[in-house]
Formats: C-alpha cells, sequence, structure tokens
C-alpha cells in the first residue's frame, strides 16, 4: 500500500506576537458576534478584526505549546489583549493558571 | 426618508509593509493557483500565504493611493517581494510606470 503523504502544512501568515487572555464558564453558552453558541470546550477564539471563520495558530512563546483556534468572537476589549481564547485552547497552551500569556499569532489558509 | 446609513467601514488586521509588483498580459486567461482564470482587469491578487478569497486592502506608501483586491493565487516568489496584484490594481495605486512600490497591507474582514 503507499504510504500515506500527510497533507502539506496550511500556508502561515505572521500576525506578530501579543498578549491572550481567555474565557470560559461565565460566557458558556452566549451568543457570540458571529451568531454561534460560546462553547468553552471548542477550539475557538475572539479577535477584533480578523475575519470570522479565520483559523489562527496561538502559539504560548514561554512553552512552546500552540493551538490552532477558529476566529467566531470579537474581542478582547482591554488594551494590550490581542486575542481572547476559549478555556479548552488555554488548556491546551498551558496558559489556565497565569491567566493570561504572551503569544505568537500565525493565520493559517487551511 | 431615513438617510441611509453607510455599512461600517470594514475592520482591518495589519499585516505590515513589503514591496508589491504587479502582473498582467502574459498571465491573463492562464489558470490561478485557486483555480480561477487569472484577469488582469479584476481587483486580484497574489500572495505566498494568505487564505483565497481574503480581501486585502494595499496601499502605496508614496501616495496614499489603496486598493482592494481579492486574493486567488500564490506568489510572488521572489525574495523581497509580498504581494503580486493585476495589473487593474497597480493602475489604481499609481504602481505602473515603475513597476514595483512600497505598500502596506491590512486583512479586512468583509
Amino acid at each position: 500500500m503507499e504510504p500515506a503523504t500527510p497533507p502539506p502544512a496550511p500556508a502561515a501568515t505572521s500576525l506578530g506576537t501579543g498578549v491572550a487572555s481567555y474565557y470560559g464558564r461565565r460566557f458558556h453558552g452566549r451568543r457570540t458576534a458571529n451568531g454561534e453558541r460560546f462553547n468553552m470546550n471548542e477550539m475557538t477564539a475572539a479577535h477584533r478584526t480578523l475575519p470570522f471563520g479565520s483559523r489562527v495558530r496561538v502559539t504560548n512563546t514561554s512553552n512552546g505549546q500552540s493551538v490552532i483556534v477558529r476566529i467566531n468572537d470579537r474581542g478582547p476589549f482591554i488594551r494590550g489583549r490581542e486575542i481572547d481564547v476559549s478555556r479548552a485552547a488555554a488548556e491546551e497552551i498551558g496558559m489556565i493558571r497565569r491567566g493570561h500569556s504572551n503569544v505568537e499569532l500565525e493565520l493559517l489558509d487551511s
């Protein structure tokens, strides 16, 4: 059998670095900016300007862990914060205890 | 009659600056990377990594003129070039004579 060739890595456009925070229980089930229900267990995030549906790789620069989230909400509206990820995404990159972290953002093309 | 309120300006994510080149007659009618026919008279552009369908505002930093293009192709593959716009888009921002120009890129969310 032909070895299954892995799909090509998605092309990534660097969006620079910033501070991420996360949101969870308090918003679970509430309406997001694009009309969905926020689900803290899904890999989603809020960003002030990226198109809804954008897939963004969020890398915690302090431990190198990364997660891919889908933008379905607007925010955070706190100065100095670049992205607000769901609780589940925050767990993936070891951000829960501190509540925020420096991250690198990359827009993926698939 | 209620004055028609203009649609809100699209949210823009800055992608930084770079050098733009343009392509036209030689590629007119050829297949683009996302399977369309390249049309030098449409407002489209090639970028190495942005998702196909992305709407990008390209601003010529030497004259402030800007155009909104849709990414439907991959390239340019010349070092130091960030985006390759269609001939029609190049005309909009006064780039034809020099053939290339410094531009600012912003990803629009609508």
